[in-house]
């Protein structure tokens, strides 16, 4: 299973809304055949396995991350496929919540197919955890990715950039972007660092995600690399209500959408419950936010973080350095499972989920 | 040499001030002796490593960590049991600064022994640190320990005690007590932790370091398991001069060592190179500070830190944690490496150094 899961991942930032799905045929304990759900639209693994294992999966056992899908979508049921080519044994780690594609382990049953589900069943719903959140949720599954000195702080001087990952640890950082619907920063961050919010560095991407600015008085410039990009990858700016209409109007202009939403009681703040929901409208599925400090604050405050990425870099910037963590807890979470840990030179990748989180998050 | 230096660091918590060491002996590529110096007093690794060998030392190559000993200590010099084996070729490490013992590469040369110098050479140096710091500083070597939560804070509320290791990790931090000549902690860390500061889940340790306690206004209460231990295990308390002089006879009394040094100049805290060189003068070489956020980051600042050891656990404190890190940076590094990275179940440590730093620290 933990191959399955290997290849599975070979299908971020292709395949989404699809999860990412990896299948082996195993046959007296060799495994005879691989595949795996490599860009939307293309075959699924379980068909690509057995069309790999031809002749050899009869009476063979088949391993998959998924629950095999029952539904005929542009590529017709697995289900029906893995009961055509004589598999004898299906297992299987995590159950679809597609309501539309699930149902395939019991369908497979009653043809006699032995199933087994549950094997490794954590690390495929921490693999497909946006997926698996697509069908509860009415919000994005919300990722919340920071590059942080050894005190926790995003650059040394506040309104400027201070470089944190090198190398390897950049690659890794696009190759993120590349696996979530859309990538969101504060207009603080828009403004110090002037990203592009692009996948430059991994690659092919199938849809390069969204790129999104919460800026509440409109401050982005019309210089700034993402509205000169606008035409190119498209920017949504979410401003408050009443922002200055003439502005947003510029904005417009250069090609960014401008969506205005209220703002949190009692601050100046945008609403981020009401920025989720009218994303999710947008059939945006999972949400990436590359800080800065205010907002990933806010978002781990309110409780929306789904999934933390921590690269840590060896170095010390002390006072007046940015922290990433701002104020207190709110209803976040005080404990972190750590899912991965990397290294990359010096610098070094967490990857952490809420403890305790079930796959549902807290709706906005 | 990676081999010799596994060995060596067998020595941690039982040979200082001897460096630790260890030795290979290896004919036709084939290691046919191995040895490290297991305890002060007792034979050096090169001299294992040339018993264990013995008839087979003849025109062997003996690989070594540090430079063999030429000086007649407790167990004779290493330079001269090379010659009486015949062994043809020394790789070594890292030279002995040790004006006592130096001159061994040089006298084997004399004696037509093949002697290579500098292979992993970065390496051994940063393992006996302390030791190659002893001879050229005025200071101990001062490690720093702390162990954080990800938005780097020691606990969650000020003045309680946040337990942030646990398990494999609290052993880990034993271990690096038993490798210093003494253990340190702040005042405010003793009333919110209330330690004992010895080495308990680790061991033996042939010393037990002693115990310090920065403590300007004396404090440290005469109930604490600190004072309640000094007979059994000594404790130090430094104290400003002028401080109470009826606390520090009570303390006194239960057979702590109450020693009074100055201010910092313009400020209230101690005068922590008074407090080193007062250490020094008392044959500590090497000094682990465990905390508190205060202390830790005034050594920080004064660039006094050659070592820092961050115990870093996934959960998120918030405010009003307390900041492990605080303040500037002063003349401290903002650029550390990494010398070692270990993952203990959710916590992970790094053993970081100052980038660019030589082995000669800033003095007092």
């Amino acid at each position: 299973m933990q191959r399955a899961l290997q290849l599975a991942e070979r299908g971020w930032g292709r395949v989404a809304p699809n999860p990412m799905v990896g299948a082996l045929v195993v046959r007296d304990g060799v495994v005879v055949a691989e595949g795996f759900h490599a860009e939307w639209g293309k075959p699924h693994a379980e068909i690509k396995a057995l069309q790999a294992a031809a002749g050899k999966a009869k009476g063979a056992t088949l391993y998959v991350n998924l629950e095999p899908c029952h539904h005929m979508g542009k590529t017709g049921p697995c289900s029906r496929a893995i009961a055509d080519a004589g598999i004898a044994r299906v297992v299987c780690a995590a159950r679809d919540p597609n309501p539309e594609a699930a149902g395939g382990a019991e369908w497979l049953r009653e043809q006699g197919i032995e199933v087994e589900e549950g094997v490794c069943e954590v690390e495929a719903r921490d693999l497909n955890a946006v997926h698996l959140n697509a069908f509860s949720a009415k919000r994005p599954f919300l990722a919340l990715k920071y590059a942080v000195s050894l005190d926790a702080r995003l650059s040394e001087v506040p309104g400027t950039r201070t470089r944190v990952s090198e190398g390897a640890a950049i690659v890794e950082a696009h190759r993120l972007r590349a696996g979530y619907d859309a990538v969101m920063v504060g207009v603080g961050t828009a403004l110090a660092d002037d990203p592009q919010l692009t996948v430059r560095e991994w690659g092919p991407v199938r849809v390069a995600p969204l790129r999104v600015v919460l800026d509440t008085e409109l401050r982005l410039p019309l210089e700034s690399k993402l509205v000169q990009t606008a035409r190119e990858w498209p920017v949504w700016v979410f401003a408050a209500r009443g922002a200055d209409g003439k502005r947003a109007a510029c904005l417009q202009g250069q090609g960014v959408e401008v969506v205005q939403v209220g703002r949190e009681p009692g601050c100046e703040r945008l609403d981020l419950g009401e920025v989720l929901a009218r994303l999710w409208e947008r059939n945006v599925r999972s949400l990436l936010c590359e800080g800065g400090g205010k907002l990933g604050s806010a978002f781990l405050m309110a409780g929306y973080v789904d999934r933390l990425y921590l690269f840590i870099a060896p170095r010390l910037f002390g006072e007046p350095g940015v922290p990433a963590f701002q104020g207190g807890r709110g209803r976040g979470a005080r404990d972190w499972r750590t899912i991965r840990r990397v290294e990359f030179a010096e610098v070094t990748l967490f990857e952490l989920k809420p403890e305790g989180a079930a796959s549902a998050p807290s709706e906005p």
